[in-house]
């Protein structure tokens, strides 16, 4: 592999290229001392097998490739005063970026006790996948990241995030050709039918071809050039190929394609600019072929590893135990010349840093990386412009996404010039009713339109792609470097991006504890067209189990809201849009829905996040009521209002408390969630000894697992949703679950002590209803006419 | 939109095509009949509102595409005399293939109350998305289908799947341009680096451009064609372009491209087979460009809706209640001429019939679809020749993993013949210590290979790809056509896949119901390089969640095993390769774990599910035990058993007893779980009363929302992973964690009345054991050598 292509009218004088191949040794010697040593880092003395780490463990393979674009990148930042972040998609090559970033003087920044020098360079390898120290990957704790190197697919959707509305930004992106063969970063390709060459910064994807995942070569690594190519130029892109495996003549080559990508970059801004031209754009893409583990042994133990799979994590093992393997490290070690890199003092020397840029421009320090040293505060109208008029509950009904969309559009419209907020879902956004925002903005699109087409929009803020990978993508990257949004997802299928969330919250995690990482906007989530109300899809799209996984997941960052109606959905989004570092989930319907609460009864019941709705309940007040009915989400609430008033005028002398829980984490302990109620207010609000039936939106054990240790558990009762579903009308779903009015005033019948023979009458008078409902649907295909005309207060 | 590329010298003559047009015609009738009447199917009468169904639910839009690829499919399977299964990506058009297979006759042969006549068109129409009848997308209850047209994204990779190993198999795929915007399908496109040209079928895609989402153009529509066929190529694909508006034009152009690709196809198949040659294939694709709604309403009160994302779904509304639109869908509907196609009896015309192929050639009933019919055992060896020696517990070590790969070697040596037995991974079968199997078969990899690569085999039946997508998309393509297999996975990472499994539960949730789809092999999980031995990846790598996630599915069809050695992993994974119609979730370490059971044992206790292991506590069976420590899972099983012996070191006099849980779904109640245990037997493993200590493998709450219904819940302390890690030793994990030895201890001394006072001293021992762990990693990085020395009856 010695090829070497577009190796312009070269670009570099012989003394730039010494510093940068300077610069770039320096990295990769960094990047292996972290990999292997405990001690001697400048190599001072001969190794010997105590200065070893006793545990190695590390990403060798990826790191030189990784080294070389930074070095790289900094050239071009320097030498074109760019404004620069950039997406480590081979984020296990951690020791890459840790190495690059304290040879630029922002590691000893962020970490002072990590100086630049040689007591400050012994620590940079002790630390490094040390216990107590850093981890192995690209994380939180590395300056200039918003990107997490654990598990891959999502850098080039981060990176388009972070492009989103940053005019000025090159967001340079290296997608490794393991991470190419995910689904999630397949798609993201696409996603430059989205940027905006006029508002939006330019995405340079830099497609690093080593060759080799853990095992086996790369799918992409084996096509032939011509073949790749096509794939590229398919994707949108124009390829520029780099290949080699002389350091010198990659260097030239480099250098000439980061030029040749970004005075294209340059030339299209301009012409979308200045010239107002609105075609398509087709960026540049960098392919860079290089061996993996470049630079490191070519063999060992008679077996290649430079340019293998062999060299994806440490390519020498056992190094305290095998002379030999001692002997070939310090060898490896010593070939990148490490007297000429570093001073006495253990400072980089001159030379390695001469292509390192300034300030905030260096890739460690831009603010952009640390999105809450940017953000704004959102600008959030005030909510009585939307709130539904509710005089009294239940007489009439809202959708309550298209309240929430009206609230929406007033956002975007107040952000119009910021353009700081972003609405993004997979072609959903009309179907989740929230088509108001289209009065303020259209939905990003690049690509040819149609007079037929509606609200496609090049300047757009609402993005829409079928691909939830994308959405979720480009969410995290616009709010890592210091933006607003919200997802729109059905929510059955959020659970496409599970793995990605969890990612998500553990970076919150992790950034929380770091006092220079400023807090961001959360990451929301409107969950709709929810598992109740599929009457269209049927079984495939009903899952309510994206709420179990996130509660799974660090409490300090999780939260999940269930509000029951219009007025309640504009109080948590208000609260949502302006808080900090948080995931929040809120589960909320898009069908017409009946109105409980006025806006300001609805602010005060989200503050509680749970209370009592008095005026639903027939307490004296004297006494502890005879049983609680409790409910979360929309059509529980419902049901649970719907069973309220058959016992009131079935069984008009129990007493019927009635609670809603709106926040879900109140319902946990105070020691496991910050929201968590006290035992002192969860008795308070369902008893300690009543019996409750609550009504949940989702799997119905989820109620049990977060109340488990109350003292009223014994007597909790829930009914939700078991995965008993088809397509057919919305109440024959809650009667296949048994989370109907009917059945839940059974549920008291049976739990109440002593009603059993006393109400037997009234329980036989619900098992009817259930049974005329049976046979209704079956003969005319819709609900009961009592069921559908009912409403609170009415036949009472 | 009236160009039609690729006419070739014609191949239809004017009967044929007159014929297929019919069939296309009545399938375009039966469709729209279904999403519309109630009565009245063959319009005998003028529409009356009351034809028309209360609620109007379906996807027209896709519909006549469909239709036209199953016409055009028929005509190649009867003149070829093809062994075919289709694959229908946009599923959402359920009316579609249910119609074609009414058409075909399958339909009654599976369904004998729906006849192919006037009642049975009556009783077809009605029952569609109508309560209690059939759901509104292609599902397990339509014949000829192992795809459910709801979640999007997985077509290509089932499609793949089903081709594997078949080698006189053409499958077909449909792939929407919606879902094509999906990243798992992004990603399936390069499966055809992975198949077998000699052993496997091959798989046609047919990407159906129709040009909208719900409510957006997509992606791949609007891209000029050159950059599409350059994507295509990209691919490793030859296109094959059918686009047209015109009916006839379109017959004749989608004639010549299937009859393009099938000749290619075979004159591939043949080189390969005959000839020898080792050549990837470049398979071809047909790129089918019709309208969305195509032969639907034109416009509907002025707005266009052929053509465009209004024909999405429903495309004339509220037909009932607008006599206009009624008219309108009367002309629609009598625009097929109902009368030419359907005789008086309203069977199908012989012309209708006429490309209709015989038998199990009829893509509703090929055998394919219905694997359950074609799957034979799988053939194990006994267990006995791969089990590691145990003479007494805790004495030795293995990895469990590893023993697995020699059993799975085995299986893969006694099935190179049959070819119905496949591993998957992403990248990570050696990574997870089952490479014993490469002595059997390699890895399946049909692109260029060097020198260095090793185990790749252009027959290979493991298959990895960095796609946990195509992973499991491939193996659930392969079982549900009636073939075995594994899908090995990092823990973690499975929850990329969290949305597939959901589906495909659903799926075999609702095929069990089915009497006529026969039980196909289980889908077998084996999750490893788990959570407590993320030693090199750290905290991104840590996430035992997806035991949670699938608990919460249909427990008639879900199972998860956490076996705590190598011995017992063999049993678990004995049983799990044998089972049908379950997915099987296997945690299982791959460090090296100590031996605790014999084969014999092993055996016993994983029939059981649970049990105490008498040798591990200090029981003397006079009584109940004081205390009682449970766990489940390898990490948590070494630290129960070095908690059980500090106590019988410390706190001799102390009845302890030591309970191991190999099948999570024993401690649900026997009413929500077949293999949940009676409260008889809980109480009689765990006690009533007693404190219960127990060590999980995963979140701890999980123990809690399984338990909670016990009578001895309330004793019951759970620990286990609580989202706190980082790259650090296995032992410090498990501190971190409050799940190590010392800890339990400590906690059987919290629990248990009366130890408070007597056992201060030994929880101060405890106490100081976990500060000197802290002390000695923070100094060495490793863990203390008594943890790391420890075996079981050492030091007692």
């Amino acid at each position: 592999m010695s090829k070497v292509e577009h190796q312009d009218a070269t670009v570099l004088t012989d003394d730039e290229l010494r510093a940068l191949d300077a610069h770039w040794r320096a990295a990769n010697y960094l990047a292996a001392g972290q990999i292997y040593l405990l001690a001697n880092p400048l190599l001072r003395e001969p190794l010997r097998p105590e200065h070893i780490k006793p545990r190695l463990l590390g990403h060798w393979g990826t790191s030189p490739g990784l080294n070389l674009v930074y070095t790289h990148l900094n050239r071009v930042i320097g030498k074109r005063g760019l404004d620069a972040l950039c997406v480590w998609g081979p984020g296990h090559g951690g020791p890459s970026i840790v190495a690059n970033s304290w040879l630029e003087g922002t590691y000893t920044e962020t970490w002072p006790d990590v100086t630049r020098d040689e007591p400050g360079m012994a620590k940079l390898f002790r630390q490094f996948s040390f216990p107590g120290g850093i981890p192995s990957h690209v994380a939180p704790e590395t300056p200039g990241s918003i990107h997490e190197g654990g598990e891959l697919g999502y850098s080039l959707a981060h990176a388009y995030g972070a492009a989103l509305d940053n005019p000025s930004l090159l967001v340079a992106c290296v997608i490794g050709d393991g991470e190419a063969e995910t689904g999630p970063l397949a798609a993201s390709w696409h996603s430059n039918k989205f940027l905006d060459p006029v508002h939006d910064g330019a995405v340079l994807p830099i497609l690093h071809l080593n060759g080799y995942k853990i095992a086996n070569p790369t799918v992409l690594s084996r096509l032939p050039e011509p073949e790749l190519d096509a794939l590229l130029r398919g994707y949108g892109h124009e390829p520029i190929h780099v290949t080699g495996d002389d350091p010198a003549a990659v260097h030239r080559a480099m250098a000439a394609a980061l030029d040749r990508a970004l005075d294209r970059i340059a030339v299209m801004q301009r012409t979308a600019r200045e010239d107002g031209v609105a075609e398509r754009v087709h960026w540049p893409v960098i392919v860079l072929r290089t061996p993996k583990g470049w630079t490191g042994p070519a063999e060992v133990d008679g077996d290649p590893v430079e340019g293998t799979w062999r060299a994806h994590q440490v390519p020498l093992a056992g190094v305290r135990d095998n002379p030999d393997h001692l002997r070939q490290l310090e060898a490896w070690l010593r070939s990148y010349r490490p007297e000429e890199l570093f001073g006495d003092d253990g400072r980089p020397a001159a030379d390695v840093l001469a292509c390192v840029p300034a300030g905030t421009r260096r890739l460690g320090a831009t603010p952009h990386a640390n999105g809450g040293l940017l953000v704004r505060d959102l600008p959030i109208p005030s909510l009585d412009r939307f709130a539904v008029p509710v005089d009294k509950p239940g007489a009439t009904r809202h959708e309550p996404t298209r309240v929430l969309g009206d609230l929406l559009e007033q956002v975007m419209k107040d952000t119009t010039r910021r353009r700081d907020f972003r609405i993004v879902g997979p072609d959903e956004t009309a179907s989740n009713r929230l088509q108001a925002v289209y009065g303020a903005t259209g939905k990003a699109w690049q690509a040819k339109t149609l007079p037929v087409d509606e609200h496609l929009d090049r300047h757009g803020r609402v993005m829409e792609i079928l691909s939830e990978h994308c959405c979720q993508g480009w969410l995290e990257g616009y709010l890592l470097t210091g933006r607003h949004g919200l997802f729109s997802c059905y929510e059955a299928f959020v659970h496409i991006v599970d793995s990605m969330v969890n990612q998500h919250i553990k970076w919150l995690r992790t950034s929380r504890e770091l006092p220079w990482r400023a807090p961001i906007a959360s990451l929301n989530y409107l969950l709709t067209s929810h598992v109740w109300r599929q009457d269209h899809n049927g079984f495939s799209h009903q899952d309510p189990g994206f709420v179990d996984h996130v509660l799974n997941k660090s409490p300090e960052v999780v939260r999940v809201y269930l509000p029951p109606d219009a007025n309640t959905l504009l109080s948590v989004a208000d609260h949502v849009l302006r808080s900090r570092d948080y995931v929040n989930v809120v589960v909320a319907g898009k069908q017409p829905c009946f109105d409980w609460l006025s806006m300001d009864q609805a602010r005060v019941h989200c503050a509680r996040g749970a209370g009592i709705w008095e005026w639903a309940g027939t307490e004296d007040g004297t006494r502890e009521p005879d049983v609680v009915l409790a409910c979360a989400g929309d059509v529980p609430t419902q049901e649970v209002l719907a069973a309220a008033q058959l016992l009131r005028r079935h069984l008009p002398q129990l007493a019927v408390r009635v609670v809603n829980v709106v926040d879900m984490t109140r319902l946990m302990p105070r020691d496991e969630h910050p929201h968590g109620m006290t035992d002192f207010e969860f008795d308070g609000l369902f008893t300690p000894d009543r019996p409750v039936i609550f009504a949940y939106h989702g799997y119905p054990w989820l109620i049990h697992r977060l109340a488990y240790r109350r003292a009223g558990h014994r007597n909790l009762h829930v009914r939700g949703y078991k995965e008993s579903g088809t397509t057919t009308t919305p109440f024959d779903m809650v009667v296949r679950n048994d989370l109907d009015r009917y059945r839940l005033v059974m549920d008291v019948i049976d739990r109440v002590p002593g009603l059993a023979v006393k109400a037997a009458p009234v329980r036989q008078t619900m098992e009817d209803a259930r049974t005329r409902h049976q046979a209704w649907i079956r003969a005319y295909g819709t609900d009961l006419p009592e069921v559908e005309e009912w409403a609170w207060g009415t036949g009472a």
